[in-house]
């Protein structure tokens, strides 16, 4: 881990001393020497493909500047093992930037490594090096992972097939509605929600997955996947852009909680939000006619939650999203213009 | 490449085009998928380790935010290689994140990526992934280098032992020289530098390395290596101490550049800054009694420059710095404590 701190460290003590009893601990893999290197040396297992992805979220922009620490350093990973998911890849190892504002405390940091080490523990991956520096900006990390997945087991978007269904992990929108209840906790009441239901609503969207059990799904049984995190419907649209299919999804279909599902029969115009507001962290994944008895019955028996959208349909068919009683939704979401 | 520009896109643009144009002709592996994915499929040679680095730019902090924008882009990833080199690897893939004020323009983001580009062109590197976000902050520049080297044939710090002859690359100081020249211009008639001696300086600081030659005589005689980054003495320092090892650094043996001894000359009392200064991106490694012959001949043959600073030491007569008279030099560099 490098040491590059031009300006003054946290509560003076040393960056080398912060990463030593911080972060070290963290580096399970003897490659990592510790941390106490310029660079980790690692093997990648014969016959492995290395999967790499990279994510940074800036306080302010990406989590709330009073979210929990170990809320931070739990999201900051996880997103990145929900793109490595989306491949079917386990999570290997990662590398950490952190650039700190000045007035960092000890125990941010120390909060924001339980968050790394939670997720560690769920997952076989761990931090192999990385970067502290001072910054006058925001809290901004950045997180690149490594994944391994056998020599082309590795699922890409492109590769869906018109007839294959196509299914997504989990329910959808709750990040989104629990980001809404941090900003205004009136909403709580208004949509009727208990307290568990608000307090489930808000860790989805502090600390999302990562749920082991998808990657092997995905890799298993999927010939086209990708991961749910800039909005169901424009994540499924890049999907069947590079696969060339199109699809007709009926909110009807889509899984919500119980608790978005309260907010929603309060304010039935959250529905366009949510399949397009992100921060989900679940997987949509293409399966192909014959694997679905097979995939069903095996994501049965793992615990895992996925709920069947649709089936593909050719390109010039296109993408489109109506409701129950077949009325077209119209997305106005600025990320996504194919409506 | 992720698409999580929350707030305004430069001049309007939309990321996912920003990235397309500016950024997809840097991903020449055919795993990156043109950035278009969220995260690349790579193989690794078999039977070779996989060397990892992560270094951050920060503006205001590691670059002048008035550099040109070409000159951060080479120096981000020239510093990632410098930390591959000092292992023996050569770089492979690396991702990016960078996270851009909302004022970014769109020819610095070019500039930036012309910079990447021009070490890309110099090395077998290519641009596999990354992230781009908006941030209220300034200009934060993640980079994650993967290198490759033959199993057990990455070099560590550890393994210097007493006996050894201890080598530098190139020049030292240069990059401090450069950025008190770009920070005081007057400086340059003052040292009595021709303007083609300022412009070496100020390249030194803004585009240093990389040098594709070091990374094989690393690998092939080198028994321990660092890369010196923070300051030519606490590098040593480093070295010294996981490999136990002591050295006496006289500062005759210091190789500067002709510009630096210009400076030196007028001004003795930067002796000892410029040792300790950073920034040089170059290599400092030991070679066993038996190897120094053929080192020196091939180094000699490949075009790059070595100088021997001195024999290791057996760990308890410590790390210690003389000028030519015998004189020893108190260091008082902050992040060095060991004098």
């Amino acid at each position: 881990m490098a040491r590059k701190t031009k300006q003054g460290d946290p509560k003076g003590e040393g960056e080398f001393d912060i990463i030593a009893r911080v972060f070290a601990p963290l580096a399970k893999d003897v490659g990592a020497f510790g941390l106490k290197d310029d660079a980790a040396i690692l093997m990648v297992t014969e016959g492995e493909e290395l999967i790499v992805t990279c994510d940074t979220l800036v306080a302010g922009v990406h989590f709330l500047p009073d979210d929990p620490a170990d809320s931070v350093g739990h999201k900051a990973l996880a997103v990145n093992i929900s793109d490595l998911t989306a491949k079917g890849a386990r999570g290997y190892a990662y590398t950490l930037s952190l650039a700190l504002p000045p007035d960092i405390s000890i125990d941010w940091l120390e909060g924001f490594a339980a968050g790394l080490k939670a997720v560690q523990e769920q997952t076989d991956i761990s931090l192999v090096g990385g970067d502290t520096t001072a910054s006058p900006g925001p809290v901004t990390v950045t997180i690149t992972a490594l994944g391994q997945a056998a020599h082309q087991h590795a699922v890409m978007r492109l590769g869906a097939m018109p007839g294959d269904r196509l299914y997504v992990s989990g329910t959808i929108g709750d990040a989104h509605l629990g980001l809404r209840l941090l900003r205004d906790p009136v909403l709580a009441k208004r949509w009727s929600l208990t307290e568990n239901e608000a307090a489930y609503l808000v860790e989805r969207y502090r600390r999302p997955g990562p749920n082991n059990a998808l990657a092997t799904l995905v890799r298993n049984f999927a010939r086209a996947a990708i991961d749910v995190s800039d909005g169901l419907v424009g994540d499924i649209e890049k999907l069947c852009a590079v696969s060339h299919v199109g699809v007709a999804i009926d909110t009807g279909n889509v899984p919500f909680s119980e608790a978005a599902k309260k907010a929603l029969a309060f304010d039935p115009t959250l529905l366009p939000v949510l399949i397009t507001a992100g921060d989900d962290y679940e997987v949509v994944l293409a399966v192909s006619e014959k694997s679905v008895a097979g995939f069903e019955s095996e994501s049965e028996a793992s615990g895992a939650r996925f709920t069947a959208l649709g089936t593909l349909l050719a390109a010039k068919k296109g993408v489109s999203v109506h409701d129950e009683a077949g009325k077209t939704l119209k997305i106005k979401d600025k990320g996504f213009k194919h409506f």
